[in-house]
């Protein structure tokens, strides 16, 4: 079946989350702990983020979007680290980090050369407000926002796929989830969508994000410039 | 409060419905019936379109898009029309003449004079495909597809309004909506947001559409360009 639609994880696929929160944890926090490492910090933060969404997967708790489950995991990392002392401000400005998330420098060309062929959506577990920041800020080239908030449900639940799917009106074969992270990966294929796998080998510092995937999948690029040729366009 | 985002209505406001479904009316349709006047049979089509959205308004039907609507008004109309032997090929390019509908003169400009200050959804009865259709066609630079699909109900419901403000996590009066019929912008009003009006007279044929609001706004306008000016972009 010819593939049809794009759809897109975003933290680490396509934005490069663990530099730009590094970077804002110092400048907002480097008064109260001038020593503190950014990169650690903030993957001691992304290291709550999947426990965070499990409750609402569960179905154990309603949908709360990532601002709140941010700001929730922000308190327990700051009482980890026993940084005291941060102004209400700054904590929602250190959320708001996550607004201001830039590309890797392959994402734009790779999009815009996809955009002709392809329909083209983040299927992400932002919700609608913090994609569109990202789409502003690194110009993605969305046909529309769907994923997490659509389906009010959090990846990997089938559920966001398939809402996802359903929403562009086409059948799961004619899509391809496009992720840099295997399980996000095994999920779509679990629904019947084509996968292709991104390395971002670097993606929370040297070495510690997938060079390869750990799973079957239809396609395996190094980058979305690499998707693009290897998809013919 | 000042405003933060536009949301607009899109059949009628930004798209000439009335001219694309008369074109392709007969266009399809001209072997059967060569007299056919495609903007009649536009308006006859399009009469049945607000009751079509009623029992599902009403909750006595589950939500169904416009593409299944506009395949059952359409058996409807061409059986008022005495119609026969439409193929199903026909029939399924007449419902996706609705997909195929251009923008008016002034609204490429207007919204890329509007978007650099204001984020810009649409909150239409459109479902998520056709929106998508309706803006690669016609380059409509929006932030995100909101309105119907997103609540899964149809204007003037409330809920419209209110998951697509909510998605937009801004405030009913950071929000305007921006409609040439007045019964829109009452609903859209009565839910808190601001509200612009958009003359259409010529809506469906010479003084067939509102050429002022029947209902207070905040805005009225001569076309999106005016919109443009009197927010000062």
């Amino acid at each position: 079946m010819p593939i049809q639609a794009l759809i897109f994880d975003v933290f680490g696929t396509l934005l490069d989350w663990h530099g730009g929160v590094a970077r804002e944890a110092e400048r907002l926090l480097g008064t109260l702990r001038p020593d503190l490492d950014g990169g650690t910090f903030a993957r001691a933060w992304r290291d709550r983020y999947q426990p965070g969404m499990e409750p609402i997967r569960a179905g154990a708790r309603a949908y709360a979007d990532l601002d709140v489950l941010h700001a929730e995991s922000l308190e327990a990392v700051l009482a980890s680290y026993r940084i005291d002392g941060v102004s209400p401000e700054a904590k929602q400005e250190l959320v708001g980090a996550w607004h201001r998330l830039d590309a890797w420098p392959d994402v734009a060309e790779g999009l815009a050369r996809l955009r002709p062929r392809f329909l083209l959506a983040p299927c992400s577990n932002a919700h609608v407000r913090l994609a569109i920041a990202h789409a502003r800020r690194n110009g993605l080239p969305w046909d529309a926002v769907l994923g997490a908030e659509f389906a009010r449900d959090y990846k990997p639940k089938p559920a966001v796929y398939l809402r996802t799917v359903e929403a562009l009106r086409l059948e799961p074969g004619e899509v391809m989830m496009v992720a840099a992270h295997s399980f996000d990966l095994v999920a779509a294929a679990g629904c019947g969508l084509a996968t292709a796998h991104i390395a971002r080998p670097d993606e929370s510092g040297p070495g510690t994000g997938e060079a390869a995937p750990a799973c079957p999948v239809d396609v395996a690029a190094r980058d979305l410039r690499d998707l693009a040729d290897r998809l013919g366009c």
